[in-house]
């Protein structure tokens, strides 16, 4: 068994494999992986995290694709987290769009992982925010995370990184149904994509009129950047075009958290640090919801006991409150 | 304050204030919907719930709208469960399909409800089922819910329905993304809307090769009905066409799951009452996992302890192990 304190020697070392095991370590709960972590802690917050999400079909992909390769010009070492969903009809296998990126794997400077966001309640956020831990570590300058599919899932995943593109193109994935599907929301760029075809340049308009008379933002998450005003940009993946404007506006967001100061605190320090603490926040409830689902529903777990509970008279919430009586302290606030 | 005894009795008695108020208190977590809950729970099962999935952009609300008018020609009662986004662009008022489906609530024989998907980590699919369980109770023979978007919380939504129809369209929302995004596993039902439009044949070819393609499924919630052929329909709710072979195809699921024994029991019970058990062990999880997330994180709860622990060099798996110390029993399994 390799220790962890091993492995954080190696990845320091610029060892790719142990890049890879500590990630699959991440992916797969090996009770390695809190240890190693702590080990390469101190290095983790120098990359900056770009999520790439929107609806399916809008191109995102190859996109993926052609921003890496732009990065790549800028000289900048790129780590990829690709979030693919593992069909039971392919295993996983059949995302075409995934090969073109193979091109890029010849490069020392860039990395390419993809992790299955099978049937991982949760865990997905977890993991994918654990594994852009180990690239920021290892000494990736920028991370790109993308995601298939506009869920909550999804949005968990591209939340937890400093800047959210948000790829739309003309068509059924138009800007009304984005709006519908809530994906203006998380979006600190909006990239209307596959430029050259037709109801492009309305879609941009739209999305524009859209930020315009957004309301101010609930999400606590985004408090201290209230002050960012969302920019659309175009590209092509297909030209390839616009990319160069798509690194502008996101170093533009990057150059915005990391100097402005706190939108609503006192202490002027930077809006980053707050927004990557309430990050890390996040990340300690999916880790302490995860143990519990373990603690409560894992191999030694309740799931047998709720199968007796259950009879025709009994709801749920009776179930529940059972389950509950056994695992929780009996403190004040009785559960 | 109103008890849960008396609007039970209202809600027997076909009050459709109740009816309302009911599924209000499990939106809002409202204290009194356990006991409420419990008072109607003999009258739960009855009704067969449809849920309704689907891209953005497939005419899903649409079609729903038509698929209610088609089982009221039936002289069947339905209740509509509409799980709608809430986007702070709009408050959730944007949604213009929604007017369409206004002409319906003039029949008294349908209940129309919305639901705001908001912020509910996990908590809309248990909201989702209780609100179904309130509509079953009532008396409706049918109830179809339709979520927007296809991430996990929709599919948590859909996949506590009896049949779930994935509605598709030709375009950008086709057949490889259905895939990718994971759409197909969870359908009982494939249909193509829009048929009218070009494509759609080759999309309903494409959907039954991948059915005939499809592996055996690894999820649980299915096993017991691993022997049904997920059959792709047509319809356009635009002419409107098809609607009659939707309902035909809902109903022969219906009579499947309600007739055919277990898979791999050996009590030769039906294989509805093994899924319906299955699902109400999910509403356990949801019930259990929503009010450990209270406990930990609500008011009283960790979210300030959680601030104060956060080091530069503490991960959040050491923050989550402290946490969860003072909640579990300290028993033989440590959390």
């Amino acid at each position: 068994m390799q220790e962890a304190s091993e492995i954080a020697e190696l990845l320091f070392a610029g060892d790719r494999g142990a890049l890879a095991r500590l990630i699959s370590w991440a992916e797969n709960r090996d009770p390695r992986f809190p240890e190693a972590l702590a080990q390469i802690y101190p290095r983790v917050g120098q990359a900056w995290r770009i999520g790439v999400t929107g609806p399916p079909g809008a191109g995102k992909s190859s996109l993926t694709n052609e921003l890496v390769k732009a990065l790549r010009a800028n000289d900048e070492r790129v780590g990829v987290l690709a979030i693919d969903p593992s069909s039971p009809f392919t295993g996983g296998a059949l995302l075409g769009d995934r090969i073109r990126m193979e091109e890029r794997t010849q490069d020392p400077g860039v990395y390419i992982r993809s992790m299955a966001s099978r049937e991982s309640h949760g865990g997905l956020a977890r993991a994918a925010s654990d594994a852009c831990d180990v690239m920021d570590a290892f000494g990736f300058e920028r991370i790109v995370v993308e995601t298939v599919g506009v869920g909550q899932a999804e949005y968990d995943v591209v939340s937890a990184t400093d800047t959210v593109v948000c790829v739309l193109c003309p068509g059924a994935g138009d800007g009304i149904q984005a709006m519908k599907a809530g994906l203006l929301e998380v979006a600190d760029v909006l990239c209307v994509n596959k430029s050259d075809l037709q109801g492009a340049d309305r879609l941009g308009m739209d999305l524009e009129d859209a930020i315009r008379l957004r309301r101010p933002l609930a999400n606590a998450r985004r408090s201290s950047a209230a002050g960012w005003q969302t920019p659309v940009v175009s590209t092509s993946a297909h030209e390839p075009s616009g990319l160069d404007d798509l690194i502008a506006v996101i170093e533009a967001h990057k150059a915005y958290l990391t100097d402005s100061g706190s939108a609503g605190g006192g202490d002027g320090g930077a809006a980053l640090e707050l927004i990557r603490r309430e990050k890390r926040i996040e990340q300690v409830r999916r880790v302490v919801g995860e143990r519990l689902e373990e603690e409560l529903w894992g191999d030694s777990g309740h799931t047998d006991a709720v199968d007796s509970l259950l009879g025709k008279s009994i709801t749920p919430y009776d179930v529940a409150e059972e389950i509950l009586g056994t695992v929780l302290w009996a403190s004040g606030k009785t559960p």
